[in-house]
């Protein structure tokens, strides 16, 4: 790689994972460059926020539509994705379920691998241990991407946290 | 409609349904035509199944890009889909939550109506009751579409069905 480049620019060419942590109402989502392990850097991240009062199959065409866009406008290398639902209700699942279909579909159209993090792996990797706070995934995150505040909104960060995941402990080129 | 059609040809334009019953391994549909409340007819039925073996992004992306296809040929005047999980757990709930998001999804990006059916109101819809076990079922699909046999493979009623269902109970035109 980085062939024919003058000397003195970094060697290593980054590449992109977008990381996202999916929900019906908020998915939050980050998009991390990768250099090597240590050498990470925000490049974008927010959330899709979707309205409890329009119909499931509108919402989940609005989460595929904007995910579909974050693919299209970074062309990321992985896409990260939070793995299992911890809550205890069935009708929540279900619907937690639309939400991450359209998501994977998103990537598998486009042929874009897909890694898949228990919430225990990514907090172990981003902040040492699976039993981290919210708070301290988002301090960890803020820290590692040398963010003057955590990303925001708050929901963002999980999905940067899952980016962040993946870059730490995924496999890449080189 | 049917406006300068010659005298003797039906009046009334059929329109067609597409029923679904999704499932991740199994996904049965099935294409209804309906001409007036009584005056129904199979167009096509089948099922989509998926390998357990094969990574879950790549089997939704499969029934996706099948009941794309349908839609595509078919054009369906609405998409009526089976509404309620009766299992009991929630992981079974996440993964049917997929199959049924990207199912909703490919009605909501062609702008194709979506009705959502209870497993009781379709059974009440087509047997009478909503107590009616599958044999019933298939039974009365066979009966109101007068079919030599029931739908086959037995998966696929489930989805004929669904469109039944919605041939007399939904709204039409006219």
């Amino acid at each position: 790689m980085a062939l024919g480049r003058p000397r003195g620019e970094e060697s290593a060419e980054a590449v992109l994972v977008l990381g996202i942590d999916p929900g019906t109402a908020v998915t939050g989502y980050g998009v991390v460059a990768r250099k090597s392990v240590g050498a990470v850097s925000l490049v974008e991240c927010g959330v899709v926020r979707t309205s409890a009062g329009t119909p499931l199959a509108d919402r989940i065409r609005e989460i595929y539509l904007e995910v579909d866009a974050l693919l299209e406008r970074h062309r990321p290398f992985a896409v990260s994705v939070e793995a299992v639902f911890q809550g205890k209700n069935v009708h929540s699942a279900l619907t937690l379920g639309h939400a991450r279909g359209v998501i994977l579909l998103a990537a598998a159209l486009r042929g874009v691998p897909i890694a898949e993090y228990a919430p225990r792996e990514i907090k172990k990797a981003v902040v040492g241990t699976g039993d981290a706070t919210k708070e301290q995934v988002a301090f960890m995150v803020k820290q590692q991407l040398r963010l003057k505040e955590p990303p925001s909104p708050a929901d963002a960060a999980d999905g940067v946290a899952a980016a962040l995941c993946h870059c730490m402990v995924g496999s890449f080129p080189r």
